[in-house]
């Protein structure tokens, strides 16, 4: 029997993926990492102090931007630098990946540093803001060791509470689907995009009705999908972090 | 025994809902919407024609927009058109609500007719975004009624296939609450926002774990605590559709 | 004989002209004004401290910010937030409700403290800078009680040296009216504001020819009406702020 | 008996006024006037066409732009396009000087042509804007005629219906007094632009209070000074248009 | 003896420099250039059709834009997305880009067709410009080859007239060096981009003196420098081209 | 024989160029330069104190901003404050600007002050930078010597440690031809601007191919005609600086 796929994969196959850790030489954390074609370079920047509106708190800061290069897609889009604007969808994932990685920082235990997470697509074809906080955890957890070892981190209480990774199911003609490529994505009838913690619980659950509204059954599915995803994400995870940078 | 919510309302108790239908006499559709005292003002403009990317298809358009009175808040929060952008919250919100619509409207039944809907937080107090897209459904029957009463909708066939209404749910302190005001939002562990169809079914799902992740059990039950509550929505708009306008 | 005017007032008559104080709760003044369908949300913002340029003096501030929400008219207008700056009109009005209102504070006796009044259209029908003047002057009123009442604004001198109203008026087919709704306004051929104090002074005096430049009878008529209407406000709003709030 | 003016004048003495036409040989209209120090280059450029939303009316467009140099003040300011947007001063003052001209012009005499008057402050002394408004319908007359030569403007009627000039006062210590330079300006009481037709009718009144409201009889001094005043500038601009360019 | 630079390079010899072609699959065009660890992704996009003002010319458009990702730097900078405007370094970098692949083009053979350059900075070591200019080149034949190939452009002309290449070079201690590291920019006394074509005439010499002004000597000698650098550039990028895509 | 310029010039001969230094009296250092029908006002303001990334590094800062009038060239250009960003071009010769002059000023022997250098063009006949760096180092000599004359710059120590001049040169038809104007430009097939200091040395050289790329010896013999014109230029400053102000 044939793959309902383009792919030939398995509807709960993950696309190949690798984190190629140290990518640039410049930042204290970074990957390029791959979910099949699609391809991000996560750069982690630990500067010591937060922003004014966090000083004297003991608390440190971490956040996010994604962007997307203007040929990463199949036709080239307009800088946003060029529009002098950030598009909608841009501020919202840059939201989202802040929000997923804050999610395992113990910001008392960072202390007073910043630790700014730029995730830049280079090139797309579905799945890069889940893509872009897996690869995203890689690089914080390089971060906050390079932190340690030059002395800003203080030891005595563990920087990242958990891991933290994510993949998009979707539904395609009745049949959830794990991490969509871009030409599964425009035909899936629901999309979701879930991000969970090495230890299994949730952070993000966003889930849209594309074409029709859908069940609670069929979200109950792709629910169960998601949590097999990640939990194999988490494990690539910890093999490429296992190795000497 | 008393209640563990300030205005002592029960876990799964919806704050006193009212729409003012009407209340701009400006718009082809208004509503002023109250969740307790957070406050929206919904227009619905219907205008002839489409985008450009859209002329010729036979479909018509309809998309929102989001925004805060500077003193909707407590606080006196700037302006946007001061700051002369747009920032990152009031884009997803707007994306939000324009997709939580179209799930609902037959575009080809609207014909080449745009509606736009505008969602002018007039006072916030917690769960803006879903009194906006609960409101905005209101105000959009009203002016898809204009629109084929002037004989730019071509009757036949439906141009709202269902209803659309949403809530806010969380956990604070263990427990699962339903439309959350902004002394329980701030407080809550976990926050979701549910969007369903008055059919039942789920438009959009967006939870997040503000504190630490949440389970797969928690999710379950704030998902049965949100249906219940769109459900009666559901009938609170059916209800204020109901009458003379 | 019959009315010249649509609504059936004489030349010399305002619309029906209410004040609803405390309309937000979450500003320290607040009004929904309203001169006929116009209907203007005025909320004054009280705040501790002063902008930098001032830090110091010894001196408050007072500003003015006004805005129309995009269905405020009768066709929808894009939002100045999206369209990424403020439009020439939007500037000279703030700036005129701005400086109106500064003409009746005495800065040293409201000390350093920042009010901001913002006033927000939410429904056009002409007169809408007048009526936002008008309102304004309430909610001012309001905020400043607010401030002595939480001791930051200290006893022993007036802060508000008087009243101040404000009214639109124009010469239509030859005859000079008062207070023009949209319909008379764009027929107008000269158009004027006057802002006056309670004791009957001006405080601006902004007239156009729209059509026909204007002679100094015209202008010297248009005067007497202005300043008959202003006085009939200034009665309105004692006695709105004669109520309990 | 002394000048209550530091520069000498009686307070109902204009500045040396002067007019030099032509001096930008690129525009069709070009004229550098001076009012004292002040210094305004006032250019006037004639296009055939008019803008999208008046094609096909058989009417021409006449608008207006006024900026200045960072340093034509005493301490230098920052450039409009640096900042990124243009301020409310700014905007303010261009609608007025387009709609003073607009006032004398039959748009359908002038035909689908446009001109734009750019009016450039070098040097400010005090009454940029009233030179500006003098200055540009010199400009404005050469640009016409230049329309007119080349063929654009069809003959028949006049498209200049009169002319145009404008003129500050103020009153100093109680004194009304003519045509206000920088150190004048700051000390006045009252600060008033009027601009007016040739013929003697008015185009546009903008009284303010600086300090104190002021009283219907100052109203009728300053108007009674300013038309003096404009009906000099209008006898200049006629001597320096009689003159060959 | 020991080399007077830090990598052991002589004076008059490139660092490593090679090009990955195809590195982008959706591009028409791509290659990932390195000089050293500089690493630049020039992407190449062809799309049928050319700007409003060149329609109906028969010419074609070649244009280009730099930018680099926040953390190809050693500190990170902000996003010039963020910031809404682009800086004038990015600016002036864009139009040398653009303008050295000009020189090459033969926009009528190229016919109506455009193709924009992105050259996107992933690491940045000194030399990023003349990087771009060397990889765009590259991708710029790819790109042609595949509007041949399509059918977009027609045969019989050659598009490209020449090759194109660029490099650094700058006076450090009085020594004229080739192809400068970031270490040496900040060092060098003068500064030089120089950009020739394949047969060896200037497109572009740009020289600035960072400290001491230069003599006619030692700009001669850095152009003899330059030119033996770009010839050798020539060359690696036909080795590159010739290899099987 | 006759000339091959339209003006009747020589190869090598330049425009007549004129410096009215004091032109504004508000600036501490000003001139309007011309060179024949190109008209730029530059200005240099002189404040006390350095931008906050220099202060208490004991050095000065000189910076210059670059701008025209919207009708300085044929045909009227928007303006870059409406359009709300400042395009390449305006922003790559404001930075040329500032360039050149720094490079004759000892920021140590300025002290902690700042001169900033605005240049407008108010009339453009070709070569509006070249004439722009040769009028501001005028401006900028008359403003050290305010800073010196009112004790903001301490003696000692030269501030201008030389003098700069800039001139354009081309080749036309063949032809090496010194300060093109406009018509010249636009036929030109190589275009250079060529910025000595009064000694002699080189400051700057930008050569661009318009046309086809050129061979050495052009360049050689653009640089010839390039030195001697701006040693003529120098001596023209020296004159212009030598009368009394």
């Amino acid at each position: 029997m044939t793959s309902p796929r383009s792919d030939g994969r398995t509807p709960d196959q993950l696309r190949p993926v690798t984190f190629a850790r140290g990518w640039s030489e410049n930042a204290e954390g970074s990957v390029l990492v791959e979910f099949g074609k699609t391809r991000v370079l996560c750069t982690a920047s630990f500067t010591e102090g937060v922003p004014r509106w966090k000083k004297g708190s003991g608390e440190g800061w971490v956040t996010a931007e994604y962007a997307m290069l203007p040929r990463a897609t199949n036709s080239r889009s307009q800088r946003e630098s060029v529009k002098g604007k950030i598009g909608g969808r841009t501020h919202e994932i840059s939201r989202l990946i802040g929000r997923s990685l804050r999610a395992v920082v113990d910001v008392t235990a960072l202390g007073e540093n910043t630790i700014v997470l730029d995730c830049d697509v280079l090139q797309a074809d579905g799945g890069t803001r889940t893509a872009a906080i897996t690869g995203a955890y890689v690089a914080l957890v390089d971060a906050v060791a390079w932190g340690a070892r030059h002395g800003h981190v203080k030891g005595g209480k563990q920087v990242l509470t958990d891991s933290v990774a994510a993949v998009s199911v979707g539904i395609i003609d009745g049949v959830p689907m794990l991490d969509l490529p871009y030409v599964e994505d425009v035909r899936a009838e629901t999309d979701m995009n879930v991000v969970t913690t090495g230890s299994g619980s949730f952070v993000e659950v966003q889930g849209t009705a594309e074409g029709v509204p859908f069940h609670r059954s069929e979200l109950d599915a792709l629910l169960d999908l998601a949590t097999a995803g990640t939990a194999e994400l988490t494990a690539l995870q910890q093999a490429a972090l296992a190795q000497e940078l």
